[in-house]
């Protein structure tokens, strides 16, 4: 499938520490290098990430990225530089004279005379470990009630009301289970399908989609969350534009044009955060007419998170702290007010809206019993309400539409259009 | 998920063209060397595979198996070594001396003089294009009838009867999916979660399974595609027991005791091969009394797929051409007779029975549309009659459950005990 296994690539080998940086010095930028006019042999510097590696008999070919371009830089060695460390993903430092390439493929090229490893890229998987978290399910999630419920199509077999004993359901999200695993396992991830009954036939709804889900143990703030949200983001769409590179620029080319630098903008700037009441206030001073009255305590709307992305120069915005009342149980308690939040945090993107979504989770045992009481939930989720009994620790998460970033970085309009048999109301497909 | 990953890389990097070889010539197998009694510095010659490498500044370390022991060989060899190429799976040649080892792990290493790649092992994923098969699907595939429907918990917001217009189920296989998709790209797999409404509560059966397919354009022959099975079995399993040593080797220490043996009996020898009507004269020759008699034309219980294996001396093996009334409208009819049958194969291993099941496909437009036409299915699949209207291809595929595959190498006798959130009839804990 186009980009998924990027994207998982890039979720294994993440950790949530942050990475080693190099220290900033004189230097030229991919994007300088690429552009530079002179290239009489003049020597210089630049540092980024390896982005591909060919390794011919007497000579090796890097592509080196930094952010600042689409394009990559490509660097030739002599091969006596050949080493394992000089892999995918890992940061260097490459020294020499920026020349003319006899390729058609680039304008110039880098003929390297020194190359340091500034961090290493380990790709064994071990930042997050895989789950594969069930289908079915008795849990509703969400508490959204747009649920498809499952029954045996023929109940000759099975004379009892339900085949499990219990009502069951197809999974809106795999959040709880995984938050079981990561009181094993720490950091944890999902990718699979998820399903919603809405009755809608919008654009950026499907029935049937898939779900990145990470659950990451002895996290404490919502600043640790988004950083991890924000390079799971920028780390799996490098790797698709190394890898599908050829894929990626038929859409660009024939769907989206102007999307490659749509795409750049994105990838080169920091993620803004804005809060929940940031938001609202921005919107009301907006000078758009929006169909629903932007107003604390009540929630976003696509035309609201589209309008938010834009006054933010289009950059992907995360909107941070939300009202209690809006959201579910499980969110931690912000304990502030009087306008009372939650630690819940939403990315919002160029074109598509709500990518991600997430939140610290209630690891407290008498905040979540009163939150679970209040809303008639405390028998069902009794399981849930233990493993804040039994070693508890403070814990957050978040989810990722795949087909909605396919849409995004694609430059794609219609959901539908990303996956091979998509479903909707009135429409399933073979 | 253990074990899922390397499986997915052993499909992706799979091809159905046969591999290279290295040349028969004098050598000492693995098992020999790591047997060797005098290690008085002896020049010896050992062929295998690379299975882990691990480079440091001065030294490089590789792990080398040809299969004759589930221990690998540890090779030393100077870092002017280190090459690209020396990367897992390719195959070498190592000569060197057989020296005691002075790690207590294990007791002789091989000190390299030579080494040399006899044949690449390019990671790209070039073999078999992923594809998201749906969930949801308004097929029935197999025509078993042990279908889950899906509806919309309430149905106040759908007014008509179905939610997408149609009756929908939970897949039972992506297998059609695939084969549309196989049209396009030639090899396919699909992985991902598969369902059965069966009222079962045996060992080997869940009512939410995964399954691996594959589907292959060009293949004409069952040969070609048992070459495939055997293949992903038996590179899936050494790459599992070489990046996930520690948790196999705790299922075969204090779960199954043997299994190692078990295990290493399977992958060194090659699997055999049995027609469907060989099995049931061997049944039938047989000293056990089965509970379900024997007989041509009938289905294969489970008790007798057991049996099957230990007369094979509990190597896997291959029960080829099922009688053609047995199996589902899209097996390629043999034109034989008079028992008429069907280019099915059905892999049985030790301990789980059934493991793999795969057919070449009914390619040829007239037969498909008789045998639709027979059950009453021509409307319903009259998009997959289609298909052999427009650029039709002999092709064929196959399934593999995971749980029972994980079963097999970790000696696991309840299916149960393989995954994570397991349901089935009267269960859906979480």
């Amino acid at each position: 499938m186009f980009g998924a296994r990027c994207l998982l690539r890039a979720l294994r080998s993440c950790t949530s520490a942050p990475c080693p940086r190099p220290k900033p010095s004189a230097r030229l930028s991919v994007r300088d290098a690429l552009g530079a006019r002179s290239t009489n042999g003049e020597r210089v510097k630049v540092q980024g990430w390896i982005r591909s590696v060919r390794s011919q008999k007497e000579v090796l070919f890097l592509h080196i990225n930094d952010g600042s371009s689409l394009e990559s830089l490509q660097v030739v060695a002599d091969s006596s530089f050949d080493s394992r460390e000089l892999a995918f993903g890992s940061s260097v430092e490459v020294q020499g004279q920026l020349v003319k390439s006899p390729s058609k493929k680039q304008n110039v090229e880098l003929k390297a005379e020194k190359i340091e490893i500034v961090g290493n890229c380990d790709a064994k998987d071990s930042g997050f470990v895989h789950i594969h978290t069930p289908i079915i399910t008795s849990n509703d999630c969400e508490g959204a009630g747009e649920l498809f419920q499952v029954e045996p199509s023929s109940k000759i077999k099975v004379p009892e009301e339900n085949f499990f004993n219990v009502p069951a359901f197809l999974t809106v999200s795999g959040q709880l289970h995984l938050e079981v695993m990561s009181g094993a396992f720490t950091q944890v991830f999902t990718f699979g399908p998820t399903f919603r009954a809405e009755n809608s036939q919008s654009r950026r709804h499907l029935a049937e989609f898939y779900m990145v889900e990470a659950e990451i143990s002895f996290v404490e703030s919502l600043q640790d969350l988004m950083q991890v949200m924000e390079g799971l983001f920028k780390t799996a769409t490098m790797m698709v534009l190394s890898n599908c590179t050829e894929d990626v620029e038929l859409c660009h080319k024939f769907i989206a044009p102007g999307q490659k630098d749509r795409l750049e903008h994105m990838l080169k700037n920091n993620f803004l955060i804005i809060s929940y009441t940031e938001a609202v206030e921005i919107l009301k001073q907006a000078s758009q007419n929006f169909t629903f009255t932007p107003e604390w305590g009540v929630d976003l709307h696509t035309e609201h998170e589209k309008y938010l992305v834009k006054h933010c120069g289009n950059i992907p915005v995360f909107v941070i702290n939300y009202p209690l009342a809006l959201k579910p149980f499980y969110m931690r308690d912000n304990e502030d007010g009087p306008q009372h939040t939650v630690a819940a945090v939403d990315l919002l993107v160029p074109g598509v809206g709500e990518l991600f979504g997430g939140s610290l989770r209630e690891e407290r045992y008498h905040f979540l019993e009163q939150r679970l009481a209040r809303s008639g939930l405390t028998e069902a989720y009794q399981w849930y309400l233990d493993l804040r009994r039994f070693g508890s620790v403070p814990h957050g998460g978040f989810g990722m539409g795949f087909e909605r970033y396919l849409q995004c970085i694609l430059g794609i309009d219609n959901i539908k259009d990303v996956i091979p048999f998509p479903r909707f109301t009135h429409s399933c497909v073979l």
